[in-house]
């Protein structure tokens, strides 16, 4: 186990008709006057969440700014407009109501208020965020778990460029999680979600440290409940107990426990953006195509890492075949869980072609200079090798 | 799955040499001049913690008042003599360097410094604290996860009460844990720690609360690796990754978050206190003792849930027999578990008559008014059975 520095301060809201909890909570950690509402499409207001919300936040004498409009891959365009809106109003507290891409903008938001540059410095790697407007949450997907990650990713729309900056300094304060507010999400959504939250703790797993009994098992437990839980509230959406399962499943698997000690992969995560920019491909659809590819890839790296996660977390017995017989059978159960979600296995099925190997490979390794991943670090001709496994149907 | 609040501000400081890093630490969190450093015993200073602790502490400007000798079951007494200690000096913030016995006097010193009553009255439910110093640690006993806990445990050596309180106020601010400074340790103590935490594992596992799939396996998940690491830890004290595996379930076991969303139990804890208290005995071997005597008392009230306990955490075939014998066989291999660390499995091998049985049972339940437990309330006559249950040997 390496030596660690671990705190998570974000405080979790839970359950049945939390949302309404948002103005006292609010009160409890800051004597705001105004807020910034970040959130996404116009549906919270026509389902009666905005209102839910702002009321108990108006009681407590807050007024409300609105900044709607945030797509999935959120654009730093509108962290701009939500920054001077900030500054022009002097708001000193960001709620945003949404899943991780809106609540990534309220994060990036946070930190870009009260710094002199420009907020895009902070994702370059140019200067480190000192400071942040307080942010707090009400989270409506389970996925990415923004809700209680150091996490933002934000899209330049100048060049299709999607950076991470990662500090506990952006931890919301609280979030708010009711599992009723995710019932009416698309299947879709819920099927990308349950993959991106299922990589998390893969990309946890993975890992070349040793000795790391505790989180290794603590991985398993969430990834065992993600695969039970996520085939589960895929079929039955308003199944209150699944969904909440799934919920807190998403957020324990970002929220930094799994990883203490250890060193993390992000190879796959990492491949798998360059599709999500070419292609407008979903997130959590790059990542059920990339991941059983890059695991194809690297698994004789160590293939006794391998063995324990399909022994463990796919049920294979150990005395299924030779060890690389278990692997791949763990890899094609995966990938059956994947088509189960209504997620696709290979490019083909997500209907991308297979001409920009090459493009990708080259812009995620910066020319082949830097690497991705830790685990095995993944170079440019090594990245095209595993786009060109992604046509592979891992059934075969 | 209960509606929940969660959250753990307590910051993590992991790995070899970390003690070094508390006087930056200190200064991270606080301003402060002055410092209360408790402790339990001189050992501390002949074997140079102290004064690898002290040194980088002084060198931030900071004076330190010293508290020594708290004994285990932590005692009123020295709490009220740190409270005069840090009024009258003026000192702001509070370092603990040592177990939860010093840890918890830490954070009933930190309670008790602002408020205008007895700090008895907080442990007596007659009030609660609002306020506290500010408290740190440095954890050198894997065991009862005060570390980031929000309990403190205090006795009131006037008629032995031993009470609790528990709040996130008073979750230390960063504990600084190195598993080597916890290899000089007797055997004792670590067995009496290991089993202490694998308790407070089962304390939050036996519930009533149904649809909690992530959190049972996520208990289930630090459980096995408690077994395991325990064992080794045991025979192979200095094994730099058995300990750390072993500091960081015990952490884990008892920060909250492996009981979100669930009742807990706590009854074998109650029951093993009398014990403990009437026959100076270890906590965890009160543990050892009450716990295999309390499910046998039980376990029929939700058989399916023990079924589950001994498949998944004692690896007990479900083919092995009737429900009633896989878990007969589960606490059969906890017991031989408890064995192999060294701890009793019944009064008699505690060398403790059958004396006492409706003394202890009348005053934990308060002269039968009050039952303890919540999985099974237990009253004055069940306790009774079980302290009677806990002089059969479970092999048997």
């Amino acid at each position: 186990m390496d030596n660690f520095e671990f705190s998570n301060t974000t405080e979790l809201i839970f359950g049945r008709d939390t949302e309404k909890e948002v103005g006292r909570k609010i009160r409890q950690y800051s004597d705001c006057r105004k807020i910034l509402l970040v959130y996404g499409s116009e549906r919270i207001r026509k389902d009666g969440l905005y209102d839910r919300i702002a009321e108990p936040v108006r009681a407590q004498g807050i007024e409300i700014f609105d900044l709607g409009g945030v797509k999935p891959n959120p654009r730093l365009g509108l962290v701009y407009q939500g920054i001077e809106l900030c500054r022009k109003e002097e708001i000193p507290f960001i709620l945003a109501v949404g899943g991780a891409s809106v609540i990534d903008t309220a994060k990036a938001i946070g930190v870009g208020v009260p710094y002199d540059g420009d907020v895009w410095d902070f994702f370059m790697g140019k200067a480190s965020p000192e400071k942040t407007l307080p942010t707090a949450t009400v989270c409506t997907i389970p996925a990415a778990g923004s809700e209680s990650s150091l996490s933002a990713v934000i899209t330049n729309e100048e060049g299709w460029l999607k950076k991470s900056i990662n500090l506990n300094l952006i931890r919301p304060l609280f979030s708010v999680m009711n599992p009723e507010l995710t019932f009416s999400l698309p299947p879709y959504q819920i099927g990308c979600g349950v993959v991106d939250m299922l990589t998390h703790v893969m990309e946890r797993y993975f890992t070349n440290t040793r000795d790391v009994d505790v989180t290794d098992r603590l991985c398993e437990a969430v990834m065992k409940s993600i695969i039970i839980n996520g085939e589960k509230t895929y079929r039955y959406p308003d199944d209150y107990n699944a969904r909440a399962e799934i919920f807190w499943a998403g957020a324990v698997a970002h929220n930094g426990s799994l990883n203490v000690g250890r060193e993390q992969d992000w190879a796959s995560h990492r491949i798998g953006i360059e599709l999500s920019g070419k292609y407008d491909l979903a997130h959590g659809a790059s990542l059920s195509i990339v991941f059983p590819a890059w695991m194809r890839y690297v698994y004789k790296h160590d293939i006794d890492r391998f063995v324990q996660f399909a022994v463990r977390v796919w049920d294979v017995d150990i005395a299924f075949g030779k060890k690389d017989e278990i692997v791949m059978e763990a890899i094609r159960r995966m990938c059956g869980f994947f088509k189960k979600l209504g997620m696709p296995v290979t490019l083909a099925e997500a209907g991308i072609p297979e001409d920009a190997f090459e493009e990708m490979a080259d812009k995620a390794t910066f020319g082949d200079t830097i690497p991705v991943g830790h685990f095995v670090p993944i170079g440019k001709e090594a990245m095209i090798r595993i786009y060109q496994m992604c046509s592979v149907n891992c059934n075969i």
